[in-house]
């Protein structure tokens, strides 16, 4: 069960309508059976919902207590017998739907704090509820429902769209921000790209002209920096998701519906096409393109482009089988060699 | 000598007093010798202790002035005629607790700023500071003598225990933090981890139901950010240091007296043993265990599990003596190449 | 052209005029063409200026409609017809300054936010600019000109230099900084490094007493953390560029003219010369030294001195050419064992 200081239950609901929510097959005989909550596969009790995944679980699964199981068709059969299965293609996304029902979220009601510090033209959509100490300049729009955290600023002429989420502590400006966008605790959003032209004498600055779009329903982690545009914009798709301390640079275009794991970098000009998964601490160099659905492994370190469907790994980056041929043969060639040294 | 205008100076302190309270041995003859000040090794003066602990500097112990310096046994004998030798098992440890009596942490006065925004169900311990523009929830609790730095943002339910030392600009929400934490500027806790169940049309959110739970004694480094549970909790262990920038996914757990270097990366349900040192920009993958007191050297990517003890190194990591064979070996073959090659 | 809704346009401006102004020369026929604005090279129209610098343009550059173009002496004659040229050593430098001629900076007009909390000793030059919700300790300077963004929190002591841009959201603590230094959002400056005297029975923290010290011009990007010395001072030298979330350990010193990129980590005590480029990603251990004009590659770990001059890439990072030499080796041992056994 979720601490009940930070979380609000919802429920308990029945079954058959619980099932029929989250797109799950519900057996009639279970059909009034009372759901009170979600929970893991260890932990569930007879009055909880959890599902069943990972098939290294299947161990925990036959000595499960739950009342109910998310389950595929084909791990159906799997099911202690005190346990209702409840049948669904993603059993991971029918339990994700369930959790959202039981813990609904509850945005803070529509107010604006007293310290907020709000410039006269500024336009604040209905419902929206401004945080103590924000700051928003001249000609911000904030579209309806939206919440913006404490001590978050917002620079002059940004915009935000509708039902939008910005954490705490962000800071925002030369944004133009779609709806149902969630920004976490400590973003930096728009500030100067990191250009000069070097010289002898010192580096020249070059003036960053162009802004930072982020399409709907993007989410960006805690800590991450996205820079504005030189000339041409930073651009995030629409759906896609960034985890916590990312750097984005100036006039980047990340596509859609993208995975960004935390600590990656995408550096300058550099453009990611529409669901394509970066792994954790990886870097991409400067004016690369990365193709429609590509991969590319953690830690590495992106130097060329990547077609689109690809999987690369390494620094520098390669085709994955490449990389893990590459990494064999040597580990067997040291071992070899230590053979016969012995 | 420390900069007046950010420390405050104590002492002088009367050699024999001074070694007693750090553990060290003076003789008896110099017992009386005033002390009113550490410095480094080259610097340090008559009247002031220094401390000698890395070999590579034993030209410039021959040629210090200081009045006093911490030693180990087997060193005492190599000091220069005017510098009286205090004796301890651990020089750095004992010049650590000198620097501490010199300088004692003055923590600012017990008061709550008039511009912090204090909802009226949190619960404030005695003598506590809470700085201009603070923002703290329904239900927060405080401990008493903790420090809560300007701008920071406390959300509803979190805890925080005593004696803590909260930097400004820090986020936290769904975080229940022990005593004697020490958490830096502009550090996020418990946000949404980064979990989403991928489909053609887009990630769906899954909800983040955990909360972060920091043990005693734990310091957490500027800039970094701790995701709290998805549905278990993500857990500090008492006693572990972790420096800036680094990331820490939902559902990790870190034992007891780790230290996390820099810009360091935890993924999500990795598990950490006690003592574990991971050097800086390590990665370790999701769902990873790391055994009791094991070692990963800086810029490795932890993929496998890691048994006690071990120290593993590359990416992937591997073990330390096997890693740097093929670095080697690699190195060797390539020199070999370019000879016959010219 | 730039969005008007964040940027302030200037001109136009004679051909001839603007010329001089940026470094290069104008046929004296066209020195009356009015120019509008600075634009891209694909962008441009007739009344905007745009610069060639990228040969591999060349074919973009044959269809410019731009009315006048920045280019070098050897590429002049392959200017289209319509587009009068404008023949400099640095194309790039002269538009670099002819864009900030255009889009002349206008720095928020001298005022201190009521909301401001300003401790009675601190000390605010002619002009400054404090934004809203800003705290300033006990004996800070603020030099004349320097604007103070919004939620910035300074510690006593500290003092700033003249036409600074510190931006929102920043901590600074123990610092000395420069005049015309610019720090981008969340930046996080002074705070204790990361020093422990390891024990059986935890980490012994040791006192960090010295501070931070940041030379004229240097520019510091968003989310970067820079730890002050534990004894000895951290230091960042004049014109040195640090980009995002960049963690710069206690008691490093940055030469002058350096560039940082991204996400790089330089580790405790590390001397860093002047004129170093260190790309993205990169990890410095401690006590390391970078000679004068040495270069990094992105995503490598520097454990041992690089001399001056050089340019070195990998982990652990090693001259370049044998960098690359032994990932070209790998690569084709790997693909010749592939040719063998298929």
């Amino acid at each position: 069960m979720a601490d009940l200081r930070f979380f609000t239950r919802a429920g308990p609901f029945r079954l058959a309508k619980l099932a029929k929510e989250i797109g799950a097959e519900a057996p009639a005989a279970s059909s009034d059976l009372m759901l009170a909550d979600v929970a893991s596969l260890d932990s569930a009790g007879p009055s909880e919902l959890t599902f069943f995944a990972d098939k290294r679980l299947r161990n925990v699964l036959a000595k499960s207590r739950a009342g109910a199981c998310l389950v595929s068709p084909a791990d159906a059969a799997q099911l202690p017998r005190g346990t209702v299965a409840l049948v669904t293609a993603s059993p991971a996304r029918s339990f994700a739907l369930a959790s959202a029902l039981f813990y609904p979220e509850t945005p803070p009601p529509a107010a604006i704090a007293p310290s907020a510090v709000i410039d006269e033209t500024a336009k604040l959509g209905e419902r929206v509820h401004i945080g103590p100490h924000v700051v928003i300049g001249a000609g911000v729009e904030i579209g309806k429902g939206s919440v913006i955290g404490a001590g978050t600023v917002i620079g002059r002429g940004s915009a935000i769209g509708a039902d939008c989420r910005i954490g705490p502590n962000v800071t925002i400006a030369f944004g133009l921000i779609g709806d149902r966008v969630i920004i976490h605790p400590g973003v930096c959003i728009g500030q100067d790209g990191f250009g000069f032209v070097p010289g002898p004498g010192g580096h020249l600055k070059i003036p960053q002209l162009g802004r930072v779009i982020i399409q709907d329903n993007v989410e960006i982690g805690a800590g991450s920096t996205i820079d504005r545009g030189a000339g041409a914009d930073t651009v995030i798709g629409q759906g896609t998701k960034i985890d916590n301390l990312v750097q984005i640079g100036h006039n980047v275009r990340i596509g859609r519906h993208c995975v960004i794991a935390g600590q990656a970098g995408v550096s300058g000009s550099t453009e990611v096409g529409d669901f394509v998964a970066v792994g954790g601490n990886v870097g991409l160099s400067d004016h690369v393109k990365v193709g429609h659905g590509a991969r590319v492994a953690g830690m590495s370190g992106v130097m060329r482009d990547i077609p689109p469907g690809e999987t690369h790994g390494g620094v520098p980056a390669r085709p994955m089988r490449e990389y893990m041929r590459e990494t064999a043969l040597l580990s067997r060639l040291a071992k070899q060699k230590k053979a016969k040294d012995d």
